[in-house]
């Protein structure tokens, strides 16, 4: 391929739209358009460094027995019904009427359409396991796409399905699924990606794991403990304490707080630490507005993660109005009275000689011990993992927290699938039963960015080997001079009869423009024909990563390229 | 792959639903699922079949300089809205709105995004001609999906979109890509596939030509002449009369026909012949119901895409209202008078001595000469071709009407998208000039149904080698026999060692259940080893069509299949 006849422009100033790197030089390179929000038109090089991490994808998918297959991308409604997912899913999931208004929807993911496409194959134990996938085009109506192929509307995806008769197969198959990812990930220059446990969500199931690539830009905070192996998504990362308890409690005090507000400001007022004192926190459920109040520590953060999967529906951050009976800044958990569900997080667990509101406009409590004075209370774990924190494995207080782009998950469904669409199959005994399933997912561009996010400088990406959109960058600097010419031509076609993926700079401008175009482009082995070089008869190989820089004789150039790019496979 | 992990149900029966064979032959081997109206998913089998046709499209479209990018599944309707076409593209379009209330579509062709695409890259001359293209899904909410995967409302489309500088440079290029499709036809065997002239419809331009697989149950009609190389499809076709008229004009003569309604009947009634009656029929705008009476000679049939591409709208038989001032059954040309757009085909010009309905109940004229009668007349063609008519390129009466399966399109747009979308280039003298478009379809679910419509016998689909799910279906017939055991699992290996695709069918299954599921699965070599074949040292290899069948020694039966695999190719 002539760089000269690739569609696409390439520039040097960063688009001010651009907050992350991957997108900056996305953009900049000629890989992508913006066409609508979240929603992205690839060009020749994109598109080539996809379509090889999809066969990377797919080799390592069907090398463990995964059978390539493709659900549609516009489903019927009922089958979402069928899960019950029509209802429970947001507005991520895009719904409309058909020219005969039959309700459809676009799919985000396609647990129901694996199930309808095996539930009639799957009904003898003698058939199982079996897993199937594709590699398709979702959509997803994300409330906030930002951060170029991080997070967009419309996306490709690889998403697997596997069928079990029981939750040792199911396992078995989870972890010979972990180890094709991380072969995945190894493959196309990440091997550095790490698996974490992580929450479930709307997917369903109990055991799960994300993918993640650690980078200040991800927008997920994962737990890592630098004592032993555990590694967690901080939305499922369990939040250990060590309660402690005063020898002696103190009364019960009313304390006159005026215009004391916030946690920093009643602790200031009070001279107490905030692990001394009980927080409210208020939210309201999404369908009813249903008031929430959540006590917790008050140096800690809630993970609404956690919040929300206790409670089983949708919440938001509560608007206390006057109406409600919440007196907002002297909420405590002493004489609250209302229509509110009331929730206490582990913090608070047999603590005593606390701070909280006293209910009443500029009052609080001192003095307060959850035993005495909170009869009754359940305590569930509703905080968010700090650094420094306990870690849940190991017991040390080692925990760090990182950020991560999740460029891949794994599921363990169980039966949430097939029970609600009724799959079963008749097992040895002749009795019915319903299978497990696991999901298995990988975004294909989010993929693509993350990799250009670790691997890249100022000037461009810098494409591992087996995902570069072509392999060698042939620049013919001076391309008038006849002499670079017609060596500069024969090369191209003798690297391209080796079989080497070539792209072809011939355009009669500068050193530094060719250059610059082709750290943008990001191909691993830069080959330099120019008329300083032919008159030292030799041809210069240099790699993007300016790692490696070597001269060879001009007419060993093609075979010492071959070589060269072998080697580095 | 061995096939009893091969998920997905074959039978026999043929499904009651399924009216062409392709559908029925992919539903009974387990190629595709229903899983609403016009929407399926894919098994492996399939899958596998689309992905080699996909690489082949590929491959041809990469050698005449394509490059692959992707566009959106979903886009804005603002882009939409530039071309005009958000308004005058009717309910196949699927419109819907996002969780912001922006307006969206479905992709079902991209005219439009490649536009957007490019449309910055393309201001100088001196970047074209080039090509972008896409394998991509669309969805288009076709008002009658049949077939099966013939027409359905979701479906992958390879779709490319060339830009020029001049007519000649687009013709000569459109020329380049009707030549890789028929390399494209042949390569997945259809080299019969024929390319017709067709009507351009809703993607606007001038010449665009359709490849056809001639077969009964297509569903276009297409006008070949048996004189020469005239190919057209019937809505595109030219109508060629040569009229007479007779030497002396007969009066105008009212004559009472009571009870009579159609062609026929009055033809009858006045002892005639149809072709020299003046019929009406009569079309409604759809916008307004406003009519559209047009007058064609008795015999003839209206094209009804000639109509509406001479009209610019969109129309629908009429419902004759007693309101509407026309007298169904007894409507002509003299004396008409009313709010109608009255036209008339060129099949009646110059004719006389003609019969025609006289505007009032329970009457008609005889005697009707257009000329002397119906003066102002302006005659077009509105009249489809019929069998044995003349041909509008030799001028002799050898057209024949088949009917076929429209396997792919190509069009040249001119200027219809970059004007209204305003993409332009500076040219060589340094005026703006708007840039000439092509664009080049093939449905490749289409496609595969085509090629098994074109190969499969009662029994199943007959791949030809280049699409065939797999390249050898190997049968263990009595797997339960040891020798056949410990042999065929050493030729599986052996055979895929060298390369080979191999489906191994080592179920305990009788030879006929064995050979049916073969035969549903279409690969184009079947090699079977068995007790008998054993005993006399063999193993037999017959080919899927049943042309071809030979035993070799089992010592060199790897290597003789291999042979014979790649002859075939």
């Amino acid at each position: 391929m002539k760089l000269e006849k690739l569609v696409g422009d390439r520039f040097r100033e960063r688009p001010s739209d651009c907050i992350v790197d991957s997108h900056a030089l996305m953009v900049r390179g000629g890989y992508m358009k913006y066409v609508a929000n979240g929603i992205f038109s690839s060009y020749m090089p994109l598109k080539r460094v996809t379509r090889k991490i999809e066969q990377i994808i797919r080799e390592e998918m069907d090398a463990i027995d995964g059978q390539e297959v493709q659900f549609p991308v516009v489903m019927p409604a009922s089958l979402w019904q069928e899960s019950g997912r029509y209802e429970s899913i947001g507005k991520e999931m895009v719904r409309f009427h058909d020219r005969n208004e039959s309700p459809l929807v676009l799919g985000m993911t396609h647990e129901e359409a694996a199930v309808q496409l095996v539930r009639e194959y799957g009904q003898s134990y003698t058939k199982y396991p079996f897993m199937v996938y594709q590699i398709q085009t979702k959509f997803r109506d994300e409330a906030r796409p930002r951060a170029g192929l991080i997070c967009v509307r419309e996306f490709t995806m690889k998403d697997a399905y596997s069928f079990h008769t029981s939750q040792a197969d199911l396992e078995a198959y989870y972890d010979t699924c972990h180890k094709a990812y991380e072969r995945i990930y190894a493959r196309v220059g990440l091997p550095e990606v790490l698996s974490v446990a992580s929450d479930s969500g709307m997917m369903g199931g109990s055991i799960s794991h994300e993918f993640m690539l650690l980078t200040p830009i991800g927008e997920d905070s994962i737990a890592i403990c630098t004592e032993c192996d555990y590694r967690a998504n901080m939305e499922a990362a369990e939040c250990i304490l060590h309660n402690k308890r005063d020898a002696v409690s103190e009364e019960l005090t009313l304390v006159h707080t005026p215009n004391i507000h916030t946690i920093e400001e009643i602790c200031a007022f009070l001279h107490c630490d905030e692990q001394t004192s009980c927080k409210a926190v208020v939210y309201q459920r999404n369908a009813d507005d249903h008031y929430i109040v959540l006590f917790i520590r008050g140096d800690l953060e809630v993970n609404e993660t956690k919040l929300t999967n206790h409670l089983g529906y949708d919440i938001h951050p509560a608007m206390i109005t006057e109406e409600s009976g919440l007196h907002a800044g002297y909420i405590g958990p002493v004489n609250l009275s209302g229509d509110f569900t009331v929730l206490y997080d582990r913090s608070l667990e047999n603590r005593n000689n606390l701070s909280c509101g006293a209910n009443v406009c500029e009052y609080h409590y001192t003095g307060l011990d959850m035993r005495r004075d909170v009869t009754g209370a359940e305590y569930h774990d509703f905080a968010k993992i700090q650094e420094g924190g306990i870690c849940p494995h190991c017991g040390k207080p080692a925990i760090t927290i990182s950020r991560g782009i999740e460029v891949g998950n794994i599921f363990q469904l169980g039966t949430k699938y097939t029970k609600s669409m009724n799959m079963t199959y008749i097992d040895s005994n002749g009795e019915t039963q319903y299978p497990m399933m696991g999901c298995y997912g990988i975004g294909v561009g989010r993929l693509a960015a993350s990799i250009c996010e670790a691997h890249h400088d100022d000037h461009g990406p810098i494409w591992p080997l087996a995902v570069a959109p072509w392999q060698v960058h042939l620049c013919a600097v001076r391309a008038d001079d006849a002499a670079v010419r017609v060596y500069a031509d024969t090369l191209y076609e003798e690297l391209q009869s080796k079989g080497l993926e070539v792209i072809y700079d011939d355009r009669k401008l500068s050193a530094g423009v060719m250059f610059s175009d082709a750290d943008l482009l990001g191909v691993p082995f830069r080959v330099i024909v120019s008329p300083r070089n032919i008159k030292q008869n030799i041809v210069e190989i240099v790699s993007r990563d300016k790692r490696f820089s070597v001269n060879v004789s001009m007419d060993m150039a093609a075979n010492e390229v071959l070589k060269i790019v072998s080697e580095a496979k």
